[in-house]
């Protein structure tokens, strides 16, 4: 029997294990009675329970005075004042964060020189020169070689710049990188499924705690600015949870109760997203969708004020965001994990990668640009005004068509020009976000894979295009597109790649519609959004039902029971409890009739969590369920501070103390630390049953009986083994569900 | 003790109780082993249980053959196959209505002469009329004073149209009684509060029948037709709620589980949304806050499938349809139910209501259209090109801007008139409303509640924008309106207006804001819409928890579990079970010492729903639970068939027979209809706890035991009881969740 379900196998990276020496740990409490240890998981119901006591008791003070009152309704409103400062600070650093970053990736290739801290559209923006094209070359604005030597053109200004632009990017990853390893280890990666697994029940101190919110905050605009094939929806998600957090440890009520706790954490995370994608309802959804665990329908409300008043701030935040140009703002991001050799160097890696990609990013202007503006280009149309090389088609001059409805027209050079650039880039892309996986720096995972399906989109639109205006005799064309009329957009293309694409990853479904619509305002489009959604999570799904943030977990191996998998297994209680048929016996306590020494050899021999309690050894019948950590303190406590008792002190757990002989010592009575209301199955309940019970009611452990009698005890963990050796059997029983 | 929740006290309405008579009841398959009786409660988890059996076989046979392969696959894809159908049939349903609805408002006013099936809009589109203000006036069409005297204008024709338009109104709301009150009597009202209860797990034989369907499908027309005001969204759910069930039946995987079921049903919940507003997201949304109980993950993608298909299907089917007329293409509607004397004669009630509703309605241009018009019009800003009364400002002569750039200007005297007569229709439509409460015909609660809303909006609005137009030195204005600018738009306070009414009646928060911009397109006006939802909560909330639909499943007493209701008082499971003090024993069955005949008198003198088993009277260990119904199928079955089975016999439940002397008659193993994994709980277990374990797991029954022995059990309607009887003792405690 193992309750315990500590950090032994089930821990993930090498840093987490020896986390004794992060910042973050000097700001957590000493654990006390009733929380929990680290990497441990919390009880809902206690915790639930914990709740309803506390506000049971400032409901009944509330009536002696007119301040219980007020503190009752500042309690009550606590909640709804949490989200308002997590919407507040979360805004807040976003739009921080955006200016930043729009700063640091112009500062790759130049400065402005009316004011240094000027990004290249801000420089721009003062100046006089009024017409659209030279907006962009403004006389303020200096790349790098014009500055230093003068030339603005030719082969050596080209050179120089592209040396500039490395030694920046490997400057600001090696910033980065250096950070998150020496201050804060856990604002790595992009977040989601650690976040994902806390707000599942799991104790990881230090994951949302100040210094990696500081650390996550600026390490995130340096990778970002570094030119990484990397984004920042994730980390945006992990700093709001980490300002959740933060003012969670303002009352009382969230900061002492695990439980609670995770319903602000939730809302944060809609938080999270609203600000990263500019996407209120869609952060709400994607929290309840794909992030939460516990989602009751007040956290619903919450989540979307707190969604609300983040997007709020963020916009009021940022000067230059118009809508649509804030919904896009967003850099190079990074999907699929994987592990190489080079993992076991940080520092390197990031080097090493960053050095590749800027080196191979520069000469491709698909590559070069952020991936946000690139995205923007390809959900575009090919409006009368456009200048992208993408819109470079051959027109007809007797065309006398208003300006918005344009019809299909031949291919240019140009467009032939993008469409081999656009090939390339995609294959650049695919692989250097692989590479670029889960290296010890911030990073997201949205943009880039909406940029492969974008680019992909795209292409596949072009040549639509082409092969309708061409052809459009063939039987496939004929019955909806008339020679000279506007049939096909491969701007409608890009948008649904790139939400098929992040739709495979992740496997969202409503949540990415609602997202894709928000950043796009394409209301109209949402059918072939939807069919797009469904499709690519069938097909992903045919190789696999994990998404991307399920995988991760997995891989580091958390105790993570996913609502969505269903066992459909006909194995019972009794199949999977422990003791198995050749364990030594289940270890339990007697109400009466255990001594003080007994409870200590007992908790020195073993690691379980907690001991069943029963009437006596012989009977077996359960009385309830006890902590080891109460017990432990509970003993200690008397030793120090209880005369008389001593190693053999007879330890009691009912209500009256049991009938002693005078010469014996005084017992103890420790029913206070007893849970009376222990779950229990019977031993031929359905593991079906018994996993739904785990799942919905959030339990660590349940006490397995038949006829009465104790039998055994099922741990999370002892469920979680016990479903993956049955998907291993019969692997095909979960494919069509 | 009592196990049985009955049709006793939980019954709604005379025709539901007295249902013997429907036609309904002919289709539905006589009540079989492991089904359940009407007006009682499913067990959700014997329900997945089974489910997971079925599974479990057809996967094992798939490896024996070809043929069973596909049917494992055809098995695997149906859940898709059911939405793809509902979809379709929804639709379908919502395009015809649509259309019925259109041509029988318009023929209460005129007829067209080249198509008398042509509706007004259709008979003028036609039409060689070319200017797009005479279109309305077109010759084919004719008012009924046209045709019949000749005289289109003048005192004699308003007199003879006004009398042939409540005629009309008078037809239609008969034949719409008359055929609810004959056929279907669950057809009426609009059927939320009942499909709510139906989801939670409740067994209302019969209310989604294909008659219901039928005839809420023609009776819809006619009550919208009529001109009452009441409305087509909750009919619409109520129908898509029909073809749900209906296509269930095609499946033995749905139509012989009825936890299967409710997973379908949810999600043509989420298609009749979808088509009631064209919103599919709203829907789905719709469907998880509202409506559902059991929302797993695989439903809401499902849903998100249906919704997409109905809103497809119905696009595709209505002609005339743009997307933002279908999305306003509903009628009068009606929220709040009370109860008049005039419910005692549905007929008459209904008749005198429609008289009223016509008489009064016809002279005001605001009251006599249909309430979506009216609803579209307040929406609308005053463009250049504005035809509307609303939209009478004085023009100033030197005004050079743009024409979607119009500054705010003096209201004309239109303006004024329009918000005299905006006043009068904001109080008919608040009294009507009141009194077209819960009269027996189909009838939606959306538009009215949206409509009262968006007159109050426009009508502050004005206020507001000439406010700020006369007195734009005023501090409230001087910051952010400069004479001369735009700055109120009093369509998008009566976008806001509309909001916040809806959502203080149905207390909706995400999927109102997400409905209303599928409605309106308005993707820009989130942060406005969103703070009207929160406030309105806000606002209501004060007021009481619940919205309409909780209290109309209050009225009804149906055994609705609110999973919103937080229990947070400190009673425990043994302040809750039967038997109370002084109440007899609990009625238990022992493992091997009771005859058949003691079952016989058990059963004649209790109508418990079930029978705890325990090991013997005396050690009270329990061992089991079994159903009453499946003892006396057993019984009566082994009295038949099993020869040697007499009253005196043994009825055991334990594997092996019990050692009995020669003489004694054969004894009767019941083993296969013992549960033997019936839930426990301890007497000690918080009732928040046992609340929780209801709610979350779907339970009929718990068993309390202390020490292994069994004390009592908790019924549902136990835990309902017990809620409501907390919550009279101490309102406040709700008041601050």
């Amino acid at each position: 029997m193992e309750v315990g379900e500590g950090v032994s196998a089930a821990t993930p990276t090498e840093e987490m294990n020896g986390a004794g020496n992060l910042m973050d740990f000097l700001d957590e409490p000493f654990p006390d009675v009733g929380t929990y240890e680290d990497f441990h998981t919390i009880d809902w119901l206690r915790e639930k329970s914990r709740d309803t006591d506390r506000h049971r008791k400032i409901t009944s003070k509330s009536k002696e005075s007119m301040w219980e009152l007020i503190k009752s309704l500042l309690d009550a409103w606590s909640g709804w004042v949490v989200m308002l400062l997590i919407g507040l600070l979360s805004g807040t650093l976003a739009g921080v964060i955006d200016l930043a970053v729009d700063w640091m990736t112009d500062l790759k290739e130049g400065v402005c020189l009316s004011a240094f801290w000027y990004s290249h559209e801000q420089c721009c923006w003062t100046s006089n020169e009024t017409t659209f094209d030279d907006r962009d070359k403004c006389p303020q604005w200096q790349k790098w070689a014009e500055l230093m030597t003068g030339h603005a053109e030719g082969a050596g200004a080209y050179v120089l710049n592209y040396f500039l632009y490395v030694l920046w990017a490997l400057l600001f990853s090696f910033l980065a990188v250096s950070l998150v390893r020496v201050f804060a280890p856990y604002a790595c990666g992009s977040g989601i499924p650690e976040i994902k697994t806390i707000l599942s029940g799991f104790i990881i101190r230090g994951y949302l705690g100040k210094w990696t919110l500081l650390i996550k905050t600026v390490t995130l605009v340096l990778a970002v600015s570094s030119g990484l094939s990397l984004g920042k929806e994730g980390p945006l998600v992990h700093v709001a949870c980490c300002c959740g957090n933060l003012f969670c440890s303002l009352f009382s009520k969230y900061s002492k109760n695990e439980g609670k706790r995770r319903e602000v954490l939730s809302a944060a995370a809609a938080a999270g997203v609203s600000v990263a994608f500019g996407a209120p309802i869609g952060g709400v959804l994607f929290s309840l969708e794909e992030v939460s665990y516990y989602f009751p329908l007040k956290t619903l409300w919450r989540s979307f004020f707190a969604a609300l008043v983040a997007a709020f701030t963020l916009r009021s935040i940022n000067p230059f965001g118009n809508s649509r140009l804030v919904l896009f703002y967003v850099e190079y991001h990074t999907p699929w994990y994987m592990t190489t050799q080079l993992g076991k160097y940080p520092v390197l890696e990031v080097i090493a990668v960053t050095g590749i990609t800027a080196v191979l990013a520069y000469p491709n202007p698909y590559t070069r640009r952020s991936t946000s503006e690139l995205i923007s280009e390809l959900f575009n149309d090919c409006g009368a005004l456009e200048s992208s090389q993408l819109c470079d088609y051959i027109n007809n001059p007797n065309m006398s068509r208003p300006v918005d409805d344009i019809p299909d027209r031949p291919a240019g050079p140009g467009v032939y020009n993008a469409l081999w650039q656009l090939a390339l880039a995609l294959i650049f892309k695919i692989v250097i976000t692989i590479f670029t996986f889960g290296m010890k720096i911030p990073s997201g995972l949205f943009i880039p894979s909406m940029a492969v399906g974008a680019i992909a989109g795209r292409i596949v639109g072009i040549a639509v295009e082409q092969m309708a205006y061409h052809h459009h005799d063939w039987i496939i064309f004929k019955n909806w597109c008339r020679p000279g009329a506007d049939c096909v957009t491969p701007g409608l293309y890009a948008m649904v790649g790139a939400a098929a694409c992040l739709g495979g990853v992740t496997r969202m479904t409503v949540s990415l519609v609602v997202i894709m619509f928000e950043l796009t305002g394409g209301l109209e489009y949402i059918v072939p959004l939807m069919a797009a959604a469904v499709t690519s999570k069938w097909v992903a799904d045919a190789f696999g039902k994990e998404g991307i943030y399920e995988s991760h977990i997995q891989l580091n191996g958390y105790p993570y029971l996913d609502v969505r998998d269903e066992f459909t297994h006909r194995t019972l209680a009794t199949d999977v409890m422990r003791p198995r048929r050749n364990d030594p016996p289940l270890a339990v306590l007697t109400q009466d009739s255990t001594t003080v020494e007994d409870v200590e050899t007992l908790i020195k021999d073993t690691d379980y969590n907690g001991f069943p309690v029963v009437v006596s050894r012989e009977s077996e019948r359960l009385i309830g369920f006890v902590q080891r950590r109460d017990l432990t303190l509970a003993i200690k406590n008397a030793r120090q501070k209880q005369d008389g008792v001593v190693s053999s002190s007879v330890v009691y757990f009912t209500e009256d103390a049991p009938q002693l002989l005078a010469s014996n010592p005084q017992p103890l009575k420790l029913r206070r630390i007893l849970n009376l209301s222990p779950f229990t199955v019977t031993d031929h309940t359905p593991m079906e049953t018994v996993v739904d019970i785990f799942r919905k009611l959030g339990l660590r452990q349940c006490l397995v009986t038949r006829s009465g009698r104790l039998l055994g005890i099922i741990t999370k963990k002892d469920v979680l083994r016990h479903m993956a050796q049955m998907m291993n059997q019969d692997p095909e029983s979960i494919m069509f569900n």
